[in-house]
């Protein structure tokens, strides 16, 4: 009789994988970073590429990895919950999801409406917005671009409360807005632009949610009218639980 | 004196364009459909290809139409709203959009849930479902693609009811749920892969909107988990005005 044999030898690809899952679980690979070059993992594990490919097979189909062509292989972001519903705030949104918000404005300026903001803040032809545009990050990882306009004339302090303040939030409340909530929130799905792509980190052609939001002050009058362009891999837009259709 | 000039002779180019939006308009050339090439409309209009590409390019800059490399210019479609709250019926959707919906089931069968399935019906470990996909069409044009999957052994009599009618309204209130509510919904943006852009008559890489949802019956239970891939370009989701985010 031979002595019951021992558990059989993990695959080779099968142990690459799991080396690899520990490195990305350990952080030593975090989300977005490319992992080595199937020539640099054959060295590191001393395998042919056939058994390293197999290896990173199986990373794949987890979905802890994604392959880019022509780019490499990439850790899986986690996307980000963003809740969207009725009171919609960036910062507390981030911070809800364990993350660090921040914002960075490229452009705020006082300019004529075009004619689907003056339709949305129900102003006259010719009637000026307070805009401001920009980029929001979570964890200093860019998450959105931005564009929001406001009724210039109801507003004449708010330019320079946007200057100073980063939130639109603290923006308008010093601006006599001390609550305001969404009247509704469109969501499209683009692809990004060669622009959009290198604001956000992006490959040209990746996906892009783009939201459109009317917000209303206490009264029902209009206060932002606001377009978002978020990472379609790095967000997740969540509807919550008591949510009603107005229909 | 001279007498008042006549006004100016319209450019050809606008000539064109206005020939080619008065065509859009009647119907002629429909949502999606392909314009002739620029050698066709050259020799329809009697001028070189220039003018054509000019007349061409101010349909695309009002939104008119848009090209696609290699493949020619189509004429816009304009999405179509989709209200997504806590009551989300499809046929009634597409129905207040003033179109007429459909749908076809490619598949539906009873198969052991998987894991994310089981955790989101509350079943135990190998706990079957009954599993129905299809695709969603709006006036014939396919919108979506989804799958929703429901658990089997609540419901013997479902999997009959959903060959035989194609709502799942319809087919939950056959056996024994009048009404169910969305607990949420959750959107990313993602790429058509090749399978979906042929079904869904895109090309691969174009934007869909992913949603993935649960419904709950009107004591809590989990009746429905559902996942949509709408067209990017043919559907906007819309988030009424009362909703209240769950946070």
């Amino acid at each position: 009789m031979t002595p019951p044999q021992a558990a059989p030898k993990t695959p080779l690809w099968q142990s690459i994988a799991e080396a690899l899952t520990a490195d990305i679980s350990s952080g030593r690979y975090g989300p977005g970073d490319r992992l080595p070059t199937e020539a640099e993992l054959s060295a590191r594990f001393g395998v042919n590429r056939h058994t390293v490919r197999r290896g990173l097979a199986t990373l794949a189909e987890g979905g802890l990895t994604h392959a880019r062509r022509g780019a490499g292989v990439f850790v899986a972001q986690r996307p980000t919950d963003y809740p969207i519903g009725r009171r919609v705030r960036f910062h507390q949104n981030i911070r809800a999801a364990g993350r660090l918000p921040s914002r960075k404005i490229h452009l705020t300026e006082i300019r004529t409406a075009d004619p689907d903001e003056a339709e949305m803040l129900r102003l006259p032809k010719g009637g000026k917005v307070v805009s401001t545009e920009g980029i929001s990050l979570a964890d200093a990882q860019p998450l959105a671009l931005f564009r929001s306009v406001f009724p210039a004339d109801r507003f004449p302090g708010l330019i320079a409360s946007l200057e100073r303040l980063t939130s639109v939030t603290a923006a308008l409340a010093e601006n006599g807005v001390p609550d305001y909530t969404r009247a509704f929130t469109r969501v499209n799905a683009k692809l990004a632009s060669a622009t959009q792509a290198v604001q956000l980190q992006l490959r040209e052609g990746d996906p892009i949610l783009r939201t459109i939001s009317l917000s209303l002050d206490a009264t029902g009058a209009p206060v932002e009218y606001g377009r978002t362009w978020f990472s379609g891999d790095r967000v997740t837009l969540t509807l919550a639980g008591d949510l009603e259709a107005a229909t």
